[in-house]
């Protein structure tokens, strides 16, 4: 466990606290907004709902894991001997990582088949990234960090390449005012999963134990509020707009029948 | 940490809790009124009762780190060594205040495009704004305190011309019977908010080491309340009333089609 100052301690502290509200406001923000949006986007915009709430859950138990792994008395800082339990971040992107691929494949709304067939296979690499990636975050030297660091990538590279050529020509399908928002998505996710693998390599970098330690929490932190409660909150626009498209609104229909 | 009496202690401590539990019911209050308004305002009054929620939450968290930092027994009280976590305020500010300005401009229902240029920039110099005031509220010499308030004043300042020259515009496109009542929450806004730079200097005004900080806490709890449960009341009311204006009763359209 490497030496912190008690601002350091206090500035994560502060930042899972933050992160913890941010995912639980995004929450409940996608559930509420659900019934905004017309059927066959309903289940996108749950799903996005679901992964903030998981996130929640997991922050909430890194925020306490953070709090009992070291004890702060007068403004002094010890190690309390609990370990700080990194495995909840693990646990929490072998859930939500698969999820947030099914959010951005639903909301585009492709032929059923295909979208059951995408979702498998980007599902089951992005699986494989994260649990590659575990053995590397939790060594304690560079070799092995690397080593993960380079089989991780190759399913990331695969998802990614996915992502920007094969979701680009279900792209061109789409209606042209909601084109731009699904762009937006595919790139949101792309740039802010291309966060990850760099602040997994931090540790890497040679900088000071105690800042190392920071940089990775709130790495990690600013990464997943991005790809997260960000990407949820793009679905359900993009949810919104192609309501107002492809949904004749009731009070016209009534009309059109008088 | 000051000085304080047993009693100066309750004061706050009890302040606390009523706080949690104004913004916890105008929380569950606005969610279940979200139904009773007509859809075009329904975010609006969701983003006021996730505003009440985020706060609720963090008063929880102040109330806990509050009865922690002191412990009081046979009527004696002394420091238990854990600091009050005084950076709970501004993590809930910088989720909470850009969502305020949010809300007003989403009940105003703006053409879309100005709608999102208006929150963008009042956003940004709000985040500005609490970036910029926290230096201040942990230094312990008035010199950096004044320093910061005077720093962080220029996007207040800013905000407020925006909201009463800028958005003046706009109310007078607002139908006659809202008018009244959007102006009152621009006005809300603008005197809540400048309750809290008059509550940050208290420690500069020579104010002995207990009552100060008392006045500290109580002053931005009493802003609190008026700012986010007190706005969020006026945006369902505002809400409700435009509803009733814009929208034709379902049973009068069916009448007519008949």
């Amino acid at each position: 466990m490497q030496n912190l100052t008690v601002g350091e301690f206090n500035l994560v502290y502060n930042a899972f606290s933050f992160t913890f509200a941010v995912m639980f406001a995004a929450t409940v923000f996608l559930f509420l907004g659900r019934s905004q949006v017309a059927a066959p986007y309903r289940t996108a915009v749950t799903i996005s709902g679901i992964v903030t709430m998981i996130a929640a859950y997991h922050y909430f138990r890194i925020f306490e894991s953070w709090q009992g792994s070291y004890s702060v008395a007068n403004d002094t800082i010890k190690a309390s001997g609990t370990r700080f339990n990194d495995a909840y971040r693990y646990v929490d992107w072998l859930l939500t990582v698969p999820l947030l691929l099914v959010e951005l494949i639903l909301v585009m709304r492709l032929p059923a088949g295909e979208s059951a067939k995408k979702a498998t296979r980007l599902g089951i690499l992005a699986a494989l990234m994260i649990i590659l990636g575990y053995p590397g975050e939790n060594a304690s030297d560079s070799g092995t960090r690397m080593l993960f660091w380079v089989l991780s990538m190759i399913p990331f590279v695969l998802i990614v390449l996915d992502l920007s050529g094969g979701l680009k020509k279900s792209l061109d399908a789409q209606a042209e005012s909601v084109r731009g928002l699904i762009s937006s998505a595919r790139w949101l996710t792309i740039l802010s999963w291309s966060f990850y693998p760099i602040v997994y390599l931090v540790p890497v970098l040679g900088l000071q134990g105690g800042t190392t330690r920071v940089a990775v929490q709130i790495g990690y932190a600013i990464a997943d509020i991005v790809a997260k409660a960000g990407l949820g909150l793009l679905i359900y626009s993009i949810a919104v707009r192609k309501s107002e498209i492809e949904v004749t609104p009731p009070n016209l229909s009534a009309a059109a029948v008088g």
